[in-house]
């Protein structure tokens, strides 16, 4: 009996001591599996993850951007255009997407008239596509990409400017064609620039996307682009168009705000007439704004709803070019 | 010697088991204080605690703002500013800062031209000082503040368009008037406008102070003014002059940005020669540049630093007043 009795204390406290102490450890389980909960989201600027990190010692990645451009049938204008777009302050480097397809890129002639302030890469396509200069090609080592058309020419002042804006709005696209779309009452969009009525909000006018062909933008939305639904590329593809729809699209969902900063360029030129090609570029189909119009429909089906936003901001550089262009009658 | 054997299992167990426990306990403790550290700080805009909140059953008080004008000898222009200002979109309550020691305001004149789309309070001062209109008065009810002068008249478009600006960088003075310091190779600092050089930074001139007199700024700054220096009262009170210089140094210290953001305005104008008074307002003292200078100097004094930061990104509004005033030769 007395046998019995020893072990018992021991057993019953032992049991006892056990449940409280498990009892104690789940509630502080809980209690820090909530905490973490609540952790934020370490995430930089709301922006896409960034699989590749600019190399450490190249701190100028960090201050400087990418050019992309792609060409097609246009190889004089290239080379006009990267005779005066390598030397933009804060260029890193120059990513040529060749559209070309069989042709052989300019890189042997490049090379002998160097040396060049910045490297060149000429990217050669399997297949002509719009959709091309939306990879995440693995030269890119900045944070920023430049994203201009192979026939404008915007002057080194109004991208230094913008690129100095897109450093202040990274999650947006910084650039200087703003377009919009509007709603109309049978529900269908119509897209377009200042022919179309404003929108109605308030007095003046408003774009709801700006143009990447003329653009800064964060490098994590080439990454971003990679992950979209299968029908947002057929769409591009099918009508070898929309491809910057489809990125401001994408870039108003992630932000939930207008997807692009409007920088207002001072001078800013369509080189197309200047070609020795005769290749007039694609704008000029009959149906290309139709399908633009069409791209918005298809689009807001593929990611069911509206996400673009509709912003009035328009952006100039205080005092450049006249020295007081912000003067008024006081 | 069975006695011994039967208590010692139960307590040695009871023992390790609760050194063990202990030891889980206090591991989870650390981690749950760990966690907690890292929890955001929970604080809206990074703006100073408002101490009022607006009330809950006006909705509006969180989409409009509140004028305040400060009047010394002008009341003609007063009442003329007054009824153009009543009926500003999202304008909530007017503020009247009667400088007019020993005049009676004109509220029953006021009540008796009712009704007013808006309340307005006038507010009797004892001392006539040019910081009276930097007090937290306690009708503020929203989160924006209108500060004008009594001789400004802005159109009613530009406010609207800057209201909205203001709702999108709610931390910066957003207005119409930009300045600028520069510095010079003694170390000492002048005050200026276009015509001064410009600061060096690229091309074009920068701003780094929005002048009050025509802006929209966050309620909690006029809180935050309560908590400054002496010395920063002192050279107001002295110079009867540069609150606002004042001001934008508060701003620029609390969010190490540039302090303004500066709104182009179409429309504005002074009306200064149009009082009957015959008075024709500080700026006109022959020492009033050179003062702004010297308040320059001694709030860098007082503030041991130099915290006004350059901008130079001018906004305008897309579409207003000209349907295209985007358009460029593309």
């Amino acid at each position: 009996r007395y046998f019995h009795l020893c072990k018992l204390p021991g057993r019953v406290m032992g049991i006892r001591l056990l449940r409280f102490t498990s009892v104690v450890i789940i509630v502080l389980l809980l209690v820090a599996g909530a905490l973490t909960a609540l952790l934020p989201n370490i995430k930089d600027d709301k922006l896409p993850n960034l699989r590749r990190e600019p190399k450490p010692q190249s701190q100028s990645a960090l201050d400087s951007f990418t050019l992309i451009m792609q060409t097609y049938n246009r190889t004089d204008l290239l080379l006009k255009l990267l005779n005066h777009y390598q030397a933009i302050p804060n260029l890193h480097k120059v990513i040529v997407v060749w559209n070309n397809i069989g042709e052989k890129t300019p890189e042997e002639m490049w090379n002998s008239l160097g040396p060049h302030p910045v490297p060149v890469v000429f990217k050669v396509q399997s297949v002509n596509r719009m959709r091309n200069r939306l990879q995440n090609f693995p030269e890119l080592e900045t944070k920023a990409v430049l994203m201009m058309d192979d026939d404008t020419l915007v002057s080194a002042h109004d991208l230094a400017f913008a690129f100095s804006v897109w450093q202040q709005f990274p999650e947006h696209i910084v650039g200087f064609v703003p377009r919009k779309h509007i709603s109309t009452p049978s529900g269908v969009y119509s897209y377009g620039s200042f022919e179309l009525q404003n929108p109605g909000f308030g007095n003046g006018d408003q774009y709801s996307m700006v143009l990447i062909g003329a653009a800064f933008f964060h490098t994590g939305y080439l990454e971003d682009f990679q992950r979209q639904p299968e029908a947002v590329y057929a769409l591009i593809d099918e009508t070898q168009n929309c491809d910057d729809i489809a990125m401001n699209f994408l870039v108003a969902k992630h932000t939930g705000k207008p997807s692009g900063v409007f920088v207002k360029p001072v001078d800013i030129r369509n080189l197309e007439k200047d070609t020795n090609s005769g290749y007039s570029g694609m704008w000029h189909r009959a149906e290309h704004l139709l399908q633009r119009s069409y791209c918005v429909n298809k689009l807001v089906n593929i990611y069911d709803g509206m996400p673009l936003k509709y912003s009035n901001i328009m952006i100039s550089q205080f005092g450049f070019p006249n020295y007081a262009n912000h003067k008024n009658k006081m």
